[in-house]
């Protein structure tokens, strides 16, 4: 027997299958969000998700995060790799480059294998492994399409995490974080007022967003 | 000897010499903040720190907030209090009101105590109590000039703790910080990504905070 539904109850179902996105402002908050279901984002706008963005476009043949300068170290002489990192926005002692996107391109990265290190992004990346993220992507201005192509395709539930600053929230990563919900608002069940906060603020400056950083941010760049 | 300063060097001096103001957007990252030296504004706009303002200024006698239901209802006992407070949205079991601010006109609540507990709200107070604020005060709107003047008048260190919803952030917690920043921005000196994000949701906001509010609420209200 054929059973149609009204209009409006395939709406509601449409409604209820839609896929839920969560935003954690800070990895100080990512333990209040259900990681073990969903597809992590790792947001570290400045810099380490915009580095790695670059350079993968870039050609390099693969970037591999570690969360602590010695490990860098040893896994860079192991495979040899490039080392990078920064710690307090510095070139950490014993790494070979820092973590701007404008120290990998392509001449210099293509094919080889980078090995990252930063304050934030990559120990965030790290939490959502162990709590057993579904799955973990990078995202950055540099890779916004991406990002936001592949989470509609998943159609599988998402935790925007921002990396921020010794855990204190902060603006540019909350921007992306507004970017990516701006696009994909349509495909997700959004019931999170995180999510809505980084919307707003993405929608106030999304004309002019390096205008906008610049006016708000706080000292630590 | 009399000596003059540049007026550069003056402005610079008069930058330094101004306290700092912080924002915690969530219980959970109040640890990142130097409490003990600071007036902390406790903000659970939805509804603890709202009716707190209501009751006292339609002449409760005083307001007790506590951390736990069997506290407040000892505490109610002992001195013949009115005991009041919410679990997940609802009365408490064994309490005798809510916590809305329209519980408490002139008529009810003039000259009597009231014992208060709720879930965000008053579990953030009892964290500033412990960390050794310098002081502490209770913010939401129907007292945002009050509290604007106050901080302003005692020229010291200020954090603007958000009680949120179960640690996770929430807008109009948010947006009370974003009022009382755009009053008294030139006051403090403001190095804080979180409070620049409130500032800009409250510029957001403002004309229609209500509406504002419905539209990116969450579920919880």
């Amino acid at each position: 027997m054929f059973v149609s539904y009204p209009l409006d109850l395939q709406f509601i179902s449409c409604m209820i299958n839609k896929p839920s996105l969560f935003t954690s402002l800070s990895p100080a908050l990512v333990h209040l969000y259900d990681v073990s279901n969903s597809i992590v984002v790792i947001i570290d706008v400045f810099r380490a998700t915009s580095t790695i963005a670059t350079a993968l476009y870039n050609g390099a043949k693969s970037v591999i995060p570690v969360d602590s300068v010695s490990r860098c170290m040893e896994l860079g002489r192991q495979i040899e790799g490039i080392t990078a990192g920064e710690r307090d926005g510095k070139i950490a002692e014993g790494l070979e480059y820092g973590n701007s996107p404008f120290e990998y391109p392509r001449d210099f990265i293509e094919g080889k294998t980078l090995v990252l290190t930063t304050t934030n992004g990559t120990r965030l990346l790290h939490m959502a492994l162990e709590k057993g993220a579904r799955e973990i992507i990078t995202g950055s201005f540099p890779n916004l399409s991406a990002v936001c192509d592949h989470i509609i395709e998943m159609k599988k539930n998402v935790i925007l995490g921002c990396a921020a600053w010794k855990d204190k929230v902060n603006m540019e990563d909350a921007l992306f974080a507004g970017a990516v919900i701006s696009r994909v608002r349509e495909q997700f069940d959004i019931n999170c007022d995180s999510s809505h906060i980084a919307e707003a603020m993405y929608e106030k400056g999304k004309k002019n967003l390096f205008a906008f950083v610049k006016k708000n941010n706080a000292s630590h760049y």
